[in-house]
């Protein structure tokens, strides 16, 4: 079958690799039918030496096949998968917390298929996937999709900052998780949604996502302009969607005393700037991977029901054999996010 | 008047002060007749260089005056003061944050007295100072002066590290507010407590406070000895009360995936260690400087009732001409906590 390598920073190829198949009796067969590019997938495009990869963590597809052990879900159906695999048995699965499952396993990691191919086996087929009652082809599917992270990861950056109605709040990173970022906290209720992006298209989006305000600055120029828009106060919650030492230092200078900082940006960076200020000011951090599995469930009927289109963050589609062109136009900023179908 | 200043590390003295008086109409004058010696100020105590410093900020007095706007303190009242001085009446005092008013005072800068003098002018007073109800000399006096500080700062750990019943706690440091953490882990329903200190005369304490076990070591053993004690799993809730950086990377090893650290010591350290380890396993980081003001009443009828008695961690008191020697038995771990009577 077809499957997407990284080979290096910036060389991504399709290429033959063994068929995915069934090896362990909890395992599903999955046919891809949608993945997408990832934010995070840009990390490795930038920075990747070593081995090549298989490359994809988000993907919907058609169950073709089941191991002995698995029973809720059966060949034909429609799934989405998180951009994790978990048990959905160990202690932390039942807690909700399935990205920390004691049986955890990475989608192209330790011998897994990747997401970006053709096909994917799927340890752990109960724990991990999630079936859609739609047709393989509805037109719900980007916004389907979404949930396999990128919406779910808004969703946990708004959770984990502690987003509820009345709540002021900034979306600091104009990225796909930071744009389903803004809806989220729509969705929880907040009252003012400060959206911190310097790409007018994409901020455009975050104001139709439910941004009331945008701060194209960086910096200390970015602090200055959410003082100004907060009374001098901050925010109650901020949601960091980057994952650079920057952002993170930004958030916790645009963070009110008292409040939270939700981070979903995969921290390129070893340690967490802003001890002193954030201890001064009893501001707590909390976040990280989003256990997109819970949270698929939660945030599905607003998509099936047609209330949220996070798939909109999707503004290019390319074939599978084309996913090279994807990463480049998503490093190069010409899409926000790239679907594969 | 007499007050106690430090001109250098190592070099505290008891000298002649201007005497306090009342500024502003909404200060106190509060005669102190107990004070003491915060493990916090033995940072200054081993590091202070600069203009001599006014010192104390735990304090208990005998109200002598009151400005002409003061309304619920008077003359005669014996008061407790929070750690930080606050005006009761901005959004974040409203909020229980007076750590964060926007009048904020503390103790000893700014031209304010400190706690480890003979008199204090309160500003602020409504806003600062809490009544007891109790004679001058009562025998609860120890007890009653750790909510001042510590005893506040130990329940914000646990409060911030989100102890509650049933949770696996860890208090990092059988320092005093160690100690009070403790005892607050246990007044909050913690299942199991494990108090991570080696100096056994403190963990013997701690023992008598509520700690189910001691982990003795330090680094790498000690996050094995807390493995151990935990079936792999680390616990929920880590009370991190040091504030070196090698105890919070300890909290950031010892916690269990989704569980919370409470961090209340001052931190000596700019950037927080373990910002990837903690962001795969949806750490919290919460804490900081304790609202003391807010959790004076909260924990008021314990001490009163004699159910918690905090001023245990008192374990040697001088008077204050005596206070330098007090700094050095401290500094020295000769004596937990020392009073200043």
């Amino acid at each position: 079958m077809r499957a997407t390598l990284m080979y290096a920073a910036g060389d991504v190829r399709v290429e033959d690799v063994p068929d995915a198949s069934i090896a362990n009796p909890t395992d599903a067969l999955v046919r891809v039918t949608r993945s997408c590019i990832c934010g995070s997938d840009l990390w490795p495009y930038k920075s990747h030496a070593g081995d090549a990869m298989r490359m994809g963590h988000e993907f919907i597809g058609v169950v073709e096949d089941v191991g002995a052990e698995v029973s809720t879900v059966k060949k034909g159906d429609v799934v989405v998968a998180p951009f994790v695999a978990s048990d959905g048995s160990c202690v932390f699965c039942r807690e909700g917390l399935q990205t920390s499952c004691k049986n955890v396993a990475f989608w192209g990691m330790g011998g897994n298929d990747g997401g970006q191919g053709e096909a994917v086996c799927v340890p752990h087929a109960d724990g991990t996937l999630v079936v859609l009652d739609v047709p393989a082809d509805d037109a719900l599917m980007p916004s389907l999709l979404t949930l396999s992270d990128v919406f779910s990861t808004g969703h946990h950056a708004a959770v984990s900052a502690r987003v509820e109605p009345g709540k002021v709040v900034a979306v600091v990173g104009d990225g796909a998780v930071g744009l389903c970022g803004v809806m989220a906290a729509k969705r929880l209720g907040a009252e003012q949604i400060i959206l911190l992006g310097r790409h007018e298209d994409r901020t455009n989006l975050g104001r139709e996502f439910g941004a009331t305000d945008v701060v194209a600055v960086r910096g200390k120029e970015a602090v200055a302009e959410v003082e100004g828009l907060t009374g001098g106060d901050g925010v109650h919650c901020v949601m960091e969607c980057v994952g650079e030492e920057a952002s993170f230092a930004t958030a916790t200078e645009i963070v009110r005393p008292g409040g939270t900082i939700g981070r979903v940006g995969v921290p390129q960076f070893k340690a967490m700037a802003g001890a002193r200020p954030t201890f001064l000011h009893n501001v707590t951090v909390a976040g990280g991977i989003a256990p997109a599995r819970a949270y698929i469930e939660e945030l599905l009927p607003d998509v099936l029901e047609g209330r949220l289109q996070p798939g909109r963050v999707f503004d290019r589609t390319v074939a599978l054999e084309e996913t090279a062109d994807g990463y480049r136009a998503m490093s190069d900023r010409e899409a926000i996010k790239v679907l594969i179908a």
